[in-house]
């Protein structure tokens, strides 16, 4: 019987070092802030009328009626907004998370401030790393994109969006930190709503933007890290002080 | 007798009217900081023997010898670092700020944080917008520059540069910092020397860089505000936090 008990418990302590070391691959802990591990993706484009079709709906305060499908059952659905693939999924807002993370694999993490450690960042254009961040009661996505804006020049794009409607969107703020070589680099935004397309949000250049010269400033060893904090939206009201 | 006195008087005031007014066109304070206005420049660039030189010689750790003057009276002399001219002058280090607002009539501003208020952002590139800033004992350059690294993407770069030695300069920290829109982006780097070259800074992007449409979110009417704030270094200590 004891035999069984140390047998059962080896079994269980195999598994929990299983786990940890899968954990260890993709967040591991740096001065008591919560680092994750973004390897990246090859970011394969929306159909334009997707994409403007979401937007157009978004500004009219409706949820999109997805015009890229043959069929609309209910205007309440949503496309699959996740930037990385040309998915025909459709859902409520309520189960884009889930769809996110069983489909596509996106992790989420718990936590008022995390790191965000991009790898691999010389790939080639277009390239996207993303994560979902769990926080304040809502869920955000964060999107850092590679693309070539002018031909033979990439750079990086960063902004966070929440998944939600842009009237909640509005109550919070996000900072993106990026902090190496006695550089520091802040941005301080409101996020957007995942019914808004990422694609314009980039184009129009209105999130963190970086140079190759200074992301590679910024970035060891290939990867880069970027501190995430999301706060409620009372942040701004000292921008009258300046 | 009286009469004389009284005279005397008004024109005491007319003349303190005058330099009241004259004071007002390009500084006023706002919400309890000095802020600057400063106009643009149309950029006249360096012969690029000039800054070959002179950044060759500060990274051996000696002054710059002038290559570009005929004749070298002295190693220790500085030719003129000021960005907007190809101004045949040199001399001490020390007497680089007399220089530069005696003959460049660049103003010189006082005070820990100031507010700098670049006009007319839509001129077209390459345009600069300079001014000196005196603090800790020290006096800074900030420059801001419009140009066009990638033909008919003009963008806006941002550096501050110590007059004084490099050693000198890794003694600060300073912070630019934009602010509008509920949109805020904050810069913070070690100055250069002056004895450096402002154009190699630009072109290896180790400075604030913005997209004309991110300068266009952050500016108003035209004109484009960056808080300034200079502190000693010890503020990267907390690098490793991160």
């Amino acid at each position: 019987m004891l035999f069984f008990t140390q047998c059962f418990g080896a079994v269980l302590d195999l598994i929990h070092l299983r786990f940890q070391h899968y954990k260890a691959k993709r967040v591991f802990s740096a001065a008591g802030q919560l680092v994750c591990v973004v390897n990246p993706t090859h970011s394969l484009k929306y159909a334009p009328t997707r994409c403007a079709a979401a937007q157009a709906s978004t500004e009219q305060g409706i949820l999109p009626p997805c015009h890229h499908h043959e069929a609309v059952h209910d205007p309440q659905l949503v496309p699959c907004m996740c930037p990385l693939f040309s998915c025909p999924w459709e859902g409520h807002l309520e189960v884009v998370v889930s769809h996110l993370r069983q489909t596509h694999r996106i992790n989420i993490l718990q936590g008022a401030e995390i790191v965000f450690l991009a790898t691999d960042m010389h790939l080639p254009a277009p390239t996207d790393w993303i994560i979902m961040h769990s926080c304040l009661g809502h869920q955000f996505l964060l999107v850092l994109r590679k693309q070539e804006k002018y031909e033979g020049h990439p750079q990086f794009f960063a902004t966070m969006m929440l998944i939600g409607t842009p009237t909640q969107a509005n109550n919070f703020t996000y900072r993106l930190e990026l902090n190496r070589n006695q550089r520091r680099l802040k941005w301080e935004a409101t996020p957007r709503s995942i019914l808004e397309c990422v694609d314009s949000v980039i184009s129009d250049g209105d999130c963190l933007v970086l140079n190759t010269s200074l992301a590679q400033l910024f970035s060891d060893n290939g990867s880069l890290a970027i501190g995430i904090a999301i706060t409620t939206s009372k942040v701004h009201s000292s921008e009258a002080e300046m």
